[in-house]
């Protein structure tokens, strides 16, 4: 079966709003086996609401509807759905009646307008609202000669994505074919999409009832792997054996196979050694310290560190010998090797991170280019530097940076 | 005039990708004085795009089709097009030579199936692509009764920017009536979006002929005025006078009349004065230095500073008297204090800013709750503290901190 995916309000017609709810449905249908074709937005204009609903009908099985459901006179998917589906509306008593407690509780005046939440489409189904006003809809019926499946979802994706999961999953499962899909995803820091895909795309090509997707974004990669099979463990044994030849294949760039972030990784490495690790970032200017301090529990094997954006505080707080500073440089090897050896040193951590570099658009040279990066790791056995030039804009270079120096921390842990 | 934007793609059917395409069209086309009044995806299958152009055709005068006109199978774009016009495509051989030159003096072979990149819709003007191989097209015609116009652009968005707006909009320019817009981007710290609204509504909504729009993210709060009037001075001179009255009633909320972000206008503020920043952040964990050194030459009043998420680097980095810690705890007014004298001292800045609280989702208790956040900001003229409570999970807690730290350092130096 095959769905179309309508999203309704004005504001996701403006250049400041997306509509984000579908990315959520589509997972959940993609999960049951149905496939999305096409994905609509519309404005809360009654005619132009029937006109895309009568279309999705013309053209899918299934139609989600989310959004335009509240009391207020812009809310008219109730009225569109009905007309387009040729059926009447008709206002439930109970549910006014449940409206008029739900405002008693809450001690609200309920205006006279919320009472349309209680029209219902003729052959509807309700779908109770636990968290919000306004309950959905479920429409099992035949249009033309075919069943169709309509859903009238809330807005707000808290309420969306309960209502969906909690009421129209199971409706769907008892409908459609029992499939069994399993997922896996794989993620790898510091190779490129191309040499990624390259490498891997003579494997995950022979396996046709994987869906394989790669997804790039600045130095991490994510291979998402999908399975449906009549059986669970049969899809389960074919995504897992795809997903061994691609780990065998991408070795150690590969540092999750579960989908956990590289920060999270890092840290999970730190907590199974017992180590602590300190970093002092320039051209990062604390991104891996707020990358890493995002994950909940980070305080048990992140100390912390500095961000020495002077030449200053490179000494003053990680320790690094002004001459050095001086005869090669703050963008420097030998700088980001003392920052590593100094911060490590002053905070009495087991490993220190070291980042220094040119994130642009000024204050590059010839010798230094813009993207230029000078990253080092120092534990007892000793300190490693590397030498890096990234591309793009500032934001790009600091992201890559800070890819790069937790992924020589991962690698240290190894 | 109204339009419907199409973006092709398979790829923007799944749970991963969303079309960003249109945001940026749709700017354009309401600057213009065109409303998008749709929006659809389809993916690479004829028989939908068929269908979806069709169904444009049919609502509004001005489609958009971005994506699906490069040389492989899946692009599509072209034929559905002319199917939906009702009209033929004709290989067109100048075309077909600028191919073979371009790939000849980049050295690809060019194989066959570029060639379909020079079938043109009859009727059509070509749009040549400064940017990348395929050349969009440009249809005027009448469907119907009806004049039409059709756009077919390539997906990759620096092609599409570079194509809409060098060769689209002129020709729109032309067509449609000459119009006049007026923008103005108010942005204001630390107030609710429901407290501004209550404030401001009362005032725009005197302003009929300039459309507000409130934009609210954790603790900034965009408001954005645009007016289109035949003279632009007219225009003008609205948007200046609501900005104004608005301006005068949310008073040193507001931070910005031209659109920066919070981290320039602190930024801007210190280097007008000649000032340093240094901060010591621990529940933050790096994400205002983050801030402020994502902005370019930042370092010429961002000195730096210490993330001290363990109380060792505290006393280590921030020097602050262990002995406060142990009697009022790491998450109190005092600590915060002396983080903000201490690293304000330790970098020889004019400003020093502490912070420090409990990001959750752990560690909380009765008396300091999740979301308790201390802020603290010293200078020569002495030291203030703000104790919050912040809403949300930790990444919502950690940027309201990072907001209100920074707002307290731009109100110490108005």
């Amino acid at each position: 079966m095959n769905a179309e995916i309508i999203a309704v309000g004005s504001e996701m017609l403006t250049p400041y709003r997306q509509d984000t709810n579908s990315l959520y449905i589509t997972e959940k249908l993609n999960g049951v086996g149905v496939s999305v074709d096409f994905k609509t937005i519309a404005g809360d204009r009654r005619k132009h609401l029937v006109n895309v609903v009568r279309h999705a009908l013309g053209r899918v099985d299934i139609v989600v509807i989310s959004g335009g459901l509240g009391p207020t006179e812009d809310d008219l998917t109730r009225e569109a759905a009905a007309d387009a589906l040729g059926v009447r509306l008709k206002r439930d008593p109970d549910i006014i009646a449940q409206l008029y407690k739900r405002a008693a509780v809450r001690r609200w005046t309920m205006t006279r307008n919320n009472e349309k939440q209680a029209d219902v489409i003729t052959g509807a189904t309700l779908l109770p609202n636990a968290l919000g006003t306004a309950p959905g809809q479920w429409i099992d019926t035949v249009f033309g000669t075919h069943r169709k499946l309509v859903m009238l979802l809330p807005g707000p994706p808290h309420e969306l994505k309960a209502m969906f999961e909690e009421q129209c999953l199971p409706r769907l499962s008892e409908i459609l074919p029992k499939r069994h899909i399993a997922t896996r995803v794989l993620k790898a820091a510091m190779i490129g999409e191309s040499a990624a895909d390259t490498k891997i795309a003579p494997i995950y090509t022979q396996y046709k009832d994987v869906e394989t997707t790669i997804l790039a974004h600045m130095g991490d990669i994510e291979v998402r792997l999908s399975c449906s099979k009549p059986i669970a463990d049969l899809a389960q044994a074919r995504v897992d054996e795809l997903a061994g030849k691609i780990e065998e294949e991408l070795e150690d760039f590969i540092y999750s196979s579960q989908g956990e972030t590289l920060e999270q990784i890092v840290l999970y490495y730190l907590e199974m050694r017992g180590a602590t690790l300190a970093v002092a970032e320039s051209c990062t200017g604390g991104m891996v310290a707020e990358r890493l301090t995002s994950v909940s529990g980070s305080s048990r094997s992140f100390t912390g560190g500095a961000v020495v954006y002077s030449n200053r505080l490179k000494v003053e707080l990680a320790g690094v010998d002004p001459r050095l500073i001086e005869q090669h440089g703050a963008v420097s090897r030998d700088v980001a090797v003392a920052l590593a050896e100094g911060i490590r040193e002053r905070c009495g951590a087991t490993i220190g991170l070291g980042i220094t570099g040119i994130a642009g658009p000024a204050g590059g040279s010839e010798e230094k280019p813009v993207g230029m990066v000078y990253v080092a790791v120092s534990d007892a056995d000793g300190t490693e530097a590397v030498e890096k030039r990234f591309p793009g804009d500032r934001r790009s270079i600091r992201f890559f940076a800070s890819q790069q120096a937790l992924d020589l921390v991962r690698r240290r842990l190894m």
